[in-house]
Protein backbone atom coordinates (compact mmCIF):
# COMPACT_ATOMS: atom_id res chain seq x y z
CA UNK A 1 0.00 0.00 0.00
CA UNK A 2 1.39 3.55 -1.09
CA UNK A 3 1.73 5.98 1.53
CA UNK A 4 -1.76 8.91 1.25
CA UNK A 5 -1.67 11.64 4.25
CA UNK A 6 -5.82 11.40 4.12
CA UNK A 7 -5.22 7.37 4.79
CA UNK A 8 -2.59 8.15 7.40
CA UNK A 9 -4.49 10.78 9.14
CA UNK A 10 -7.36 8.08 9.32
CA UNK A 11 -5.66 6.26 11.66
CA UNK A 12 -3.65 8.31 13.31
CA UNK A 13 -7.07 9.72 14.21
CA UNK A 14 -8.78 7.31 15.64
CA UNK A 15 -5.55 6.25 18.01
CA UNK A 16 -6.29 8.03 21.07
CA UNK A 17 -10.15 7.25 21.17
CA UNK A 18 -9.07 3.57 19.93
CA UNK A 19 -6.89 3.45 23.70
CA UNK A 20 -9.54 5.17 25.42
CA UNK A 21 -11.82 2.28 24.57
CA UNK A 22 -9.20 -0.08 25.95
CA UNK A 23 -8.12 1.25 28.91
CA UNK A 24 -10.20 3.94 30.34
CA UNK A 25 -11.59 2.43 33.69
CA UNK A 26 -10.13 -0.87 32.85
CA UNK A 27 -8.89 -2.39 36.37
CA UNK A 28 -5.11 -2.02 37.03
CA UNK A 29 -4.47 -5.56 36.63
CA UNK A 30 -4.84 -5.28 33.09
CA UNK A 31 -3.44 -1.82 32.35
CA UNK A 32 -0.64 -2.30 34.70
CA UNK A 33 0.41 -5.49 33.57
CA UNK A 34 3.29 -6.79 31.74
CA UNK A 35 5.38 -9.85 29.70
CA UNK A 36 7.46 -10.02 32.22
CA UNK A 37 11.04 -8.17 33.63
CA UNK A 38 11.78 -4.83 31.89
CA UNK A 39 8.76 -5.08 29.26
CA UNK A 40 6.21 -2.87 28.83
CA UNK A 41 2.70 -2.51 30.30
CA UNK A 42 -0.29 -0.50 28.93
CA UNK A 43 -0.14 2.42 30.81
CA UNK A 44 3.79 2.84 30.08
CA UNK A 45 3.00 1.91 26.46
CA UNK A 46 0.56 5.34 26.44
CA UNK A 47 3.61 7.44 28.20
CA UNK A 48 5.92 6.28 25.41
CA UNK A 49 3.18 7.76 22.94
CA UNK A 50 2.82 10.77 24.51
CA UNK A 51 6.55 11.54 24.50
CA UNK A 52 6.31 10.83 20.64
CA UNK A 53 3.87 13.49 20.22
CA UNK A 54 5.82 16.05 22.33
CA UNK A 55 9.83 14.94 20.85
CA UNK A 56 9.24 12.88 17.96
CA UNK A 57 6.90 13.00 14.60
CA UNK A 58 5.58 16.38 14.29
CA UNK A 59 9.19 17.94 15.41
CA UNK A 60 11.13 15.54 12.80
CA UNK A 61 8.42 16.55 10.23
CA UNK A 62 9.37 20.46 11.23
CA UNK A 63 12.92 19.92 10.61
CA UNK A 64 12.85 18.16 7.06
CA UNK A 65 10.17 21.09 5.96
CA UNK A 66 12.67 23.61 7.26
CA UNK A 67 15.22 22.17 5.01
CA UNK A 68 18.14 23.90 7.01
CA UNK A 69 21.47 22.95 6.72
CA UNK A 70 21.37 20.24 9.67
CA UNK A 71 18.59 18.11 8.84
CA UNK A 72 19.84 15.95 11.49
CA UNK A 73 16.69 14.61 14.19
CA UNK A 74 17.32 14.43 17.90
CA UNK A 75 17.44 10.88 19.01
CA UNK A 76 14.02 9.43 20.35
CA UNK A 77 14.05 8.60 24.48
CA UNK A 78 12.70 5.27 24.15
CA UNK A 79 12.52 5.09 28.10
CA UNK A 80 11.39 9.02 28.87
CA UNK A 81 8.02 8.09 29.82
CA UNK A 82 9.63 6.05 33.09
CA UNK A 83 10.01 9.65 34.64
CA UNK A 84 7.08 11.76 32.29
CA UNK A 85 4.68 9.64 33.62
CA UNK A 86 5.38 9.80 37.39
CA UNK A 87 2.33 10.33 39.57
CA UNK A 88 0.03 11.15 36.47
CA UNK A 89 -3.10 8.48 36.55
CA UNK A 90 -3.42 7.01 33.29
CA UNK A 91 -6.88 8.82 33.41
CA UNK A 92 -4.33 11.73 32.86
CA UNK A 93 -2.26 10.32 30.12
CA UNK A 94 -4.92 9.13 27.91
CA UNK A 95 -6.33 12.86 28.11
CA UNK A 96 -2.94 14.36 27.65
CA UNK A 97 -2.23 11.78 24.39
CA UNK A 98 -5.90 12.88 23.04
CA UNK A 99 -4.78 16.62 23.12
CA UNK A 100 -1.36 16.59 21.87
CA UNK A 101 -2.55 14.12 19.17
CA UNK A 102 -5.33 16.39 18.16
CA UNK A 103 -2.95 19.55 18.16
CA UNK A 104 -0.74 17.31 15.95
CA UNK A 105 -3.06 16.25 13.14
CA UNK A 106 -3.88 20.40 12.83
CA UNK A 107 -0.01 20.90 12.29
CA UNK A 108 0.40 18.36 9.74
CA UNK A 109 -3.27 19.30 7.79
CA UNK A 110 -2.39 22.48 7.83
CA UNK A 111 0.88 22.07 6.18
CA UNK A 112 -1.35 20.22 3.09
CA UNK A 113 1.68 18.36 1.78
CA UNK A 114 1.83 17.94 -1.63
CA UNK A 115 4.28 14.88 -3.44
CA UNK A 116 7.22 16.79 -3.70
CA UNK A 117 7.54 17.97 -0.35
CA UNK A 118 6.28 14.41 1.18
CA UNK A 119 9.47 13.37 -0.65
CA UNK A 120 12.22 15.99 0.79
CA UNK A 121 14.72 14.30 3.28
CA UNK A 122 16.04 14.33 7.01
CA UNK A 123 18.82 13.11 8.45
CA UNK A 124 18.12 9.51 10.95
CA UNK A 125 20.64 9.26 13.61
CA UNK A 126 20.53 5.61 12.77
CA UNK A 127 19.53 5.12 9.31
CA UNK A 128 20.52 8.40 7.33
CA UNK A 129 18.81 9.72 4.80
CA UNK A 130 15.04 9.27 5.62
CA UNK A 131 11.85 10.94 3.67
CA UNK A 132 9.18 13.01 5.07
CA UNK A 133 6.78 10.39 3.59
CA UNK A 134 8.33 7.53 5.48
CA UNK A 135 8.43 9.38 8.64
CA UNK A 136 4.75 9.80 8.35
CA UNK A 137 3.83 6.43 7.70
CA UNK A 138 6.21 5.13 10.42
CA UNK A 139 3.97 7.35 12.82
CA UNK A 140 0.62 5.31 11.92
CA UNK A 141 2.77 1.98 11.90
CA UNK A 142 3.88 2.63 15.46
CA UNK A 143 0.99 3.40 16.66
CA UNK A 144 -0.74 0.58 15.48
CA UNK A 145 2.50 -1.80 16.84
CA UNK A 146 1.86 -0.48 20.16
CA UNK A 147 -2.07 -1.35 19.88
CA UNK A 148 -0.99 -4.42 19.17
CA UNK A 149 1.27 -5.09 21.51
CA UNK A 150 -1.22 -3.28 24.91
CA UNK A 151 -3.66 -6.11 23.31
CA UNK A 152 -1.27 -8.42 23.33
CA UNK A 153 0.34 -8.25 26.99
CA UNK A 154 -3.35 -8.12 28.22
CA UNK A 155 -3.91 -11.55 26.17
CA UNK A 156 -0.95 -13.23 27.73
CA UNK A 157 -2.40 -12.49 31.27
CA UNK A 158 -4.31 -15.51 30.59
CA UNK A 159 -1.87 -17.79 29.41
CA UNK A 160 -2.83 -20.21 32.05
CA UNK A 161 -5.92 -19.14 32.72
CA UNK A 162 -7.23 -20.67 29.19
CA UNK A 163 -5.35 -24.01 29.98
CA UNK A 164 -5.48 -26.28 26.48
CA UNK A 165 -6.58 -23.59 24.37
CA UNK A 166 -3.32 -22.18 24.67
CA UNK A 167 -2.66 -24.67 21.54
CA UNK A 168 -5.23 -22.57 19.29
CA UNK A 169 -4.30 -18.98 20.45
CA UNK A 170 -1.01 -18.48 18.69
CA UNK A 171 -0.65 -14.13 20.87
CA UNK A 172 0.32 -16.22 23.57
CA UNK A 173 3.60 -17.08 22.19
CA UNK A 174 4.35 -13.82 20.59
CA UNK B 1 -3.41 -13.72 36.30
CA UNK B 2 -6.46 -15.55 37.72
CA UNK B 3 -9.24 -15.36 35.98
CA UNK B 4 -12.03 -13.16 37.45
CA UNK B 5 -15.83 -12.82 36.24
CA UNK B 6 -15.83 -9.21 36.68
CA UNK B 7 -12.19 -8.81 34.75
CA UNK B 8 -12.80 -10.63 32.17
CA UNK B 9 -16.26 -8.99 31.69
CA UNK B 10 -14.69 -5.09 31.74
CA UNK B 11 -12.80 -6.64 28.56
CA UNK B 12 -15.60 -8.18 26.68
CA UNK B 13 -17.87 -5.80 27.29
CA UNK B 14 -15.27 -3.43 25.48
CA UNK B 15 -14.28 -5.14 22.88
CA UNK B 16 -17.32 -3.78 20.62
CA UNK B 17 -16.74 -0.25 20.83
CA UNK B 18 -12.65 -1.01 20.61
CA UNK B 19 -13.55 -2.49 16.91
CA UNK B 20 -15.47 0.25 16.32
CA UNK B 21 -13.24 2.91 17.35
CA UNK B 22 -10.64 0.97 15.35
CA UNK B 23 -12.79 0.52 11.57
CA UNK B 24 -15.45 2.23 11.36
CA UNK B 25 -15.49 5.03 8.78
CA UNK B 26 -12.32 3.71 8.01
CA UNK B 27 -11.34 3.54 4.03
CA UNK B 28 -11.73 0.13 2.56
CA UNK B 29 -7.49 0.34 2.01
CA UNK B 30 -7.41 -0.80 5.43
CA UNK B 31 -10.24 -2.84 6.58
CA UNK B 32 -10.08 -5.29 3.32
CA UNK B 33 -6.21 -5.12 3.61
CA UNK B 34 -4.94 -8.70 4.44
CA UNK B 35 -1.81 -10.23 5.19
CA UNK B 36 -1.27 -12.42 1.93
CA UNK B 37 -3.81 -15.45 0.22
CA UNK B 38 -5.87 -17.21 2.81
CA UNK B 39 -5.43 -14.54 5.28
CA UNK B 40 -7.89 -13.01 7.53
CA UNK B 41 -8.55 -9.00 6.66
CA UNK B 42 -10.06 -6.72 9.42
CA UNK B 43 -13.72 -7.39 7.64
CA UNK B 44 -13.37 -10.72 8.03
CA UNK B 45 -12.41 -10.89 11.39
CA UNK B 46 -15.30 -8.90 12.54
CA UNK B 47 -17.88 -11.83 11.18
CA UNK B 48 -15.56 -14.24 13.06
CA UNK B 49 -15.97 -12.35 15.79
CA UNK B 50 -19.93 -12.16 15.47
CA UNK B 51 -19.80 -16.08 14.46
CA UNK B 52 -18.36 -16.94 17.74
CA UNK B 53 -21.12 -14.76 19.48
CA UNK B 54 -23.66 -16.95 17.76
CA UNK B 55 -22.48 -20.10 18.26
CA UNK B 56 -19.53 -20.54 20.52
CA UNK B 57 -18.80 -18.92 23.81
CA UNK B 58 -22.70 -18.65 25.27
CA UNK B 59 -23.62 -21.66 23.82
CA UNK B 60 -20.68 -23.60 24.99
CA UNK B 61 -21.49 -22.16 28.21
CA UNK B 62 -24.73 -23.43 28.18
CA UNK B 63 -23.98 -27.09 27.84
CA UNK B 64 -21.33 -27.00 30.26
CA UNK B 65 -23.98 -25.25 32.96
CA UNK B 66 -26.98 -27.66 31.73
CA UNK B 67 -24.31 -31.13 33.21
CA UNK B 68 -26.37 -32.81 30.84
CA UNK B 69 -25.73 -36.88 29.29
CA UNK B 70 -23.72 -35.22 26.58
CA UNK B 71 -21.16 -32.39 27.27
CA UNK B 72 -20.01 -32.29 23.96
CA UNK B 73 -19.38 -28.99 22.16
CA UNK B 74 -20.47 -28.67 18.93
CA UNK B 75 -17.42 -28.00 16.78
CA UNK B 76 -16.30 -24.33 15.71
CA UNK B 77 -16.64 -23.29 12.05
CA UNK B 78 -13.31 -20.65 11.65
CA UNK B 79 -14.91 -19.75 8.44
CA UNK B 80 -18.54 -19.75 8.78
CA UNK B 81 -17.76 -15.18 8.54
CA UNK B 82 -16.94 -16.32 4.66
CA UNK B 83 -20.58 -17.26 4.14
CA UNK B 84 -22.08 -15.25 6.68
CA UNK B 85 -21.30 -11.47 6.34
CA UNK B 86 -22.00 -12.03 2.60
CA UNK B 87 -23.74 -8.80 1.45
CA UNK B 88 -23.08 -6.47 4.57
CA UNK B 89 -21.14 -3.73 5.44
CA UNK B 90 -18.65 -3.25 7.99
CA UNK B 91 -21.06 -0.87 9.69
CA UNK B 92 -23.58 -3.22 9.85
CA UNK B 93 -21.43 -6.59 10.73
CA UNK B 94 -20.07 -3.89 13.71
CA UNK B 95 -23.81 -3.03 15.11
CA UNK B 96 -24.43 -6.84 14.67
CA UNK B 97 -21.60 -7.61 16.99
CA UNK B 98 -22.37 -4.86 19.45
CA UNK B 99 -25.74 -6.36 19.92
CA UNK B 100 -24.94 -9.97 19.80
CA UNK B 101 -22.18 -8.91 22.60
CA UNK B 102 -24.44 -6.99 24.56
CA UNK B 103 -27.12 -9.88 24.84
CA UNK B 104 -24.35 -12.56 25.58
CA UNK B 105 -23.06 -10.29 28.15
CA UNK B 106 -26.69 -9.80 29.68
CA UNK B 107 -27.11 -13.73 30.21
CA UNK B 108 -23.54 -14.14 31.97
CA UNK B 109 -23.99 -11.54 34.86
CA UNK B 110 -27.66 -13.39 34.58
CA UNK B 111 -25.76 -16.44 35.89
CA UNK B 112 -23.77 -14.71 38.86
CA UNK B 113 -21.35 -17.14 38.70
CA UNK B 114 -19.57 -18.78 41.80
CA UNK B 115 -16.45 -21.13 41.93
CA UNK B 116 -17.75 -24.45 42.10
CA UNK B 117 -19.93 -23.24 38.94
CA UNK B 118 -16.54 -22.13 37.23
CA UNK B 119 -15.20 -25.36 37.64
CA UNK B 120 -17.57 -27.45 35.75
CA UNK B 121 -16.75 -29.47 33.31
CA UNK B 122 -17.85 -29.80 29.47
CA UNK B 123 -15.95 -31.52 26.42
CA UNK B 124 -14.21 -29.67 23.55
CA UNK B 125 -14.24 -31.97 20.57
CA UNK B 126 -10.64 -31.59 19.89
CA UNK B 127 -8.80 -30.88 23.85
CA UNK B 128 -11.23 -33.32 25.98
CA UNK B 129 -11.88 -32.09 29.17
CA UNK B 130 -12.30 -28.08 30.11
CA UNK B 131 -13.83 -25.99 32.78
CA UNK B 132 -16.17 -23.10 32.10
CA UNK B 133 -13.72 -20.50 33.38
CA UNK B 134 -11.37 -21.99 30.69
CA UNK B 135 -14.05 -21.22 28.32
CA UNK B 136 -14.31 -18.05 29.56
CA UNK B 137 -10.85 -17.11 30.07
CA UNK B 138 -10.69 -18.15 26.21
CA UNK B 139 -13.29 -15.71 25.10
CA UNK B 140 -11.01 -12.66 26.60
CA UNK B 141 -7.43 -13.81 25.27
CA UNK B 142 -9.76 -14.41 21.94
CA UNK B 143 -11.29 -11.00 21.55
CA UNK B 144 -7.64 -9.67 22.59
CA UNK B 145 -5.99 -12.00 20.52
CA UNK B 146 -7.94 -10.46 17.59
CA UNK B 147 -7.65 -6.75 18.01
CA UNK B 148 -4.01 -7.92 18.05
CA UNK B 149 -4.48 -9.46 14.38
CA UNK B 150 -6.37 -6.27 13.19
CA UNK B 151 -3.90 -3.80 14.12
CA UNK B 152 -1.01 -5.82 12.68
CA UNK B 153 -2.80 -6.25 9.24
CA UNK B 154 -2.97 -2.48 8.93
CA UNK B 155 0.25 -2.18 10.34
CA UNK B 156 1.66 -4.46 7.60
CA UNK B 157 0.23 -2.56 4.81
CA UNK B 158 2.80 0.38 5.67
CA UNK B 159 5.74 -2.52 5.77
CA UNK B 160 7.07 -1.03 2.62
CA UNK B 161 6.55 2.92 3.43
CA UNK B 162 8.03 3.07 5.91
CA UNK B 163 11.57 2.36 4.49
CA UNK B 164 14.77 1.83 7.08
CA UNK B 165 12.28 1.79 10.24
CA UNK B 166 11.25 -1.48 9.68
CA UNK B 167 14.50 -2.65 11.12
CA UNK B 168 12.86 -1.03 14.40
CA UNK B 169 9.33 -2.20 14.31
CA UNK B 170 8.68 -5.54 15.08
CA UNK B 171 5.10 -5.62 13.67
CA UNK B 172 6.14 -5.99 10.66
CA UNK B 173 7.30 -9.71 10.86
CA UNK B 174 5.07 -11.34 13.01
Amino acid sequence: MEFDVDQAMAVLTRTPSVLREMLSGLPPEWTEATEGPDTWSPYVVVGHLIHGERTDWIPRAQIILAQGASRQFTPYDRFAQLRESEGKSLANLLDEFAALRAANLATLRGWRLDDATLSLQGEHPAFGAVTLRQLLATWVAHDLGHIVQIARVMAKQYREAIGPWRAYLSVMER
